[in-house]
């Protein structure tokens, strides 16, 4: 039963992505604009729909802030329309020749960007990924099928169904986005099984989600999210600069993947940052778990254990230690961190190359904070996530890391001797 | 105990990563230089291991092409060295800046090549296979852990040791190449799920194989291999190309994944071309399983079932069907094809685009043998195995496709607002 309802999404997305990879870049613009047109018309019914989610949540006792989350408004619609209306203006990465050349038997060789072809993607989190994976994947010619969070339900539907209207009304099929409409357990682990029909599995959502997709999925995944990041004050560090990344680092947003949750400090300028910097987290209520040298230079920090260092809070807490040197720093991160974002701050340039080449992470930095490990503010104007894997990408994901491509062989006659 | 074993594994691995990065490229090809040479000094030590292999796999009433495979020679052994000088002398991607870019806020933004660090490969095929992988994992900076098939167990334990003392007489950590020492299925099941320490699993073998792994594997995999691959011939044909390259297609190697295994023909040109084509490959000893056109227009093909057309034979079969349009060649193909190469013989330059486009696989020919899709034939000067899914290498995997990147970012301070 289950599987039959699975297989024809799937089917169901097969067809729509042969149509999709033909659609001219245009035509894709203006199904976006269209869709973001019309979520501001039908804004009434995704409100309603919105209701009945939140108050379901409200009556289950869900926490303030994931019901916050959750609520939607007439700005938070206009926001997901405009995230639409970012998209249609960013370009058409589907078609790029990456790569042409001959070989000596005349063969002509071109390397050309295409659609993966059926994306699918779980998620928790609140109702506007479900515009936002739909934009993503419609821009670059995929098909997408959505599994949304159980809280979120009614609005994802309204939201499913609001942009499928624009769709037929642009002449596209509506099968380009689907939304499993099954809250079931079952469902979702039937889905992470449906290789016959999806190309790549993404998981948006806790550390919990993308271990059961990653242990369970036959679909190639890409893992996203999980950031234990570091913020190294090497001993040429300089104050002026360390003090305010590790603030902004920490604390501009805390729930966050590239939110700094563990400090390592060098020995040598631990008293010289340590007091300082101490009275600058615990302003912002930041509690401090340190080793013993951290509770000598900051009044206040509790022990920390070894499982802090392993430990992504997405909360007002950072672990701190005191390290010999570089190479304690680069091999205690690697040992701890998610291959998320790391960071060393130093004056010096020796130091810094070889914390860039040996810090095994997405995206190491230097003297900047981690928090710009971000779609937009690498400059992609999108983005559906931060790959975590080394596979296929790695960090910010934007319009291009949506995509695969093939190659065309062109010959007139050639055989193999 | 398994567990134990393999976890040992994983961290000598680690470790021989962090010190395989950091190699230059010189170091890097005077150890594949060395490895070579050990191979010929050493090789009366490696023709006694596989002699043990050939003798037991004998006994066990192994078939005359399978012994074939597993037997190692001088001139095998010399073979197996030139690869490695061979994947010496090709340029080294690590470290490559693929992109480079400034932000508004000051912020410089690099993507440069590195390895993907621990790369394992499951296999079932000849020996040579264990130093072509340890080749090319090596060039790319790859630590890498191999699971070799039952049957060249010695074999592969010699040409492990061998590498290792090279490696060793180099200065180098023999971790960089590790195979693993048991023949259970527990121990292979159990490798998949080595997560922890691996990261990026490649099996090479046959349809099953690669079934199992991506079935267990916890660890991102690249599919590679399985090639039912598509000539169609279009009404606008030219006759004089379209035999010879069939007959390439299906005759010149018949065991391999980039054969012919489906003919499709449209219904205009059947009567022109079949005749000829039938007498041609079966004078080539290939069996026909057509459609009744097909049985009409060549005497002794038999009827095909709707099963042969997603059989890859991997034998001296082709099933043929007649179509009516392109829309229906193409239609078929992405129904049936595994995404690994095929081909349309057309002068029809529109037509030739349409199936370009359209046609979902890694490999897509106009007017030559699917034969071609293979890394030295592209020009790659080494190949790691034929990927056939969508998710990070597409079509032949050179050394390239055996990278990573990481986003290097260099600030002086910034934050984020």
């Amino acid at each position: 039963m289950i599987k039959e309802y699975l297989d024809t999404l799937g089917r169901q997305a097969i067809d729509a992505k042969q149509l999709l990879q033909s659609l001219t870049t245009t035509q894709k613009n203006q199904a976006l604009e269209q869709a973001a047109a019309s979520l501001i018309d039908k804004q009434d019914r995704l409100l309603a729909a919105n209701e009945k989610d939140y108050q379901k949540a409200k009556e289950a006792g869900m926490a303030e802030g994931l019901l916050d989350r959750l609520k939607l408004s007439a700005d938070r619609i206009e926001a997901m329309a405009q995230g639409l209306r970012q998209i249609a203006s960013l370009p058409d990465p589907i078609g790029e020749v990456m790569e042409c050349f001959d070989r000596p038997n005349g063969l002509h060789i071109k390397k050309v960007r295409v659609p993966m072809g059926v994306v699918g993607i779980i998620y928790e989190a609140r109702p506007n990924v479900t515009a936002d994976a739909f934009g993503l994947c419609f821009k670059t010619g995929n098909a997408v099928i959505l599994k949304g969070g159980r809280d979120a339900f009614y609005s994802n539907q309204a939201i499913t169904e609001i942009i499928q209207e624009a769709l037929e009304k642009e002449g596209i099929s509506q099968h380009a986005l689907q939304l499993i409409a099954h809250n079931d357990r079952e469902v979702t682990t039937a889905f992470m099984q449906l290789k016959e029909y999806v190309d790549v599995l993404i998981p948006r959502g806790g550390a919990g989600l993308i271990r059961s997709v990653v242990e369970n999925s036959t679909i190639p995944v890409i893992e996203t999210g999980t950031g234990n990041c570091h913020i190294y004050v090497d001993e040429e560090a300089d104050l002026e600069k360390a003090v305010p990344i590790i603030l902004n680092a920490k604390t501009q947003r805390i729930g966050v993947c590239n939110a700094c949750e563990s400090l390592l400090v060098h020995r040598k300028i631990a008293q010289k940052i340590l007091p300082a910097l101490g009275r600058a987290l615990q302003e912002k209520q930041v509690e401090i778990r340190g080793d013993q040298t951290v509770l000598d230079q900051i009044p206040g920090a509790c022990p920390a254990t070894e499982e802090d260092y392993g430990r992504e809070y997405l909360d007002l807490i950072l672990s701190v230690k005191t390290v010999d040197s570089l190479e304690e720093a680069i091999a205690h991160i690697n040992h701890y961190n998610t291959g998320h974002s790391d960071a060393i701050l130093t004056e010096n340039k020796a130091h810094a190359e070889k914390f860039l080449r040996e810090v095994d992470s997405a995206c190491v930095y230097v003297n900047a904070s981690t928090r710009f490990t971000d779609g937009f503010e690498f400059g992609f104007g999108a983005e559906i996530g931060i790959s975590t894997q080394k596979l296929h990408a790695r960090g910010p994901m934007g319009l291009r890391e949506l995509t695969s491509y093939k190659y065309q062989i062109i010959g007139n006659g050639q055989i193999r001797q």
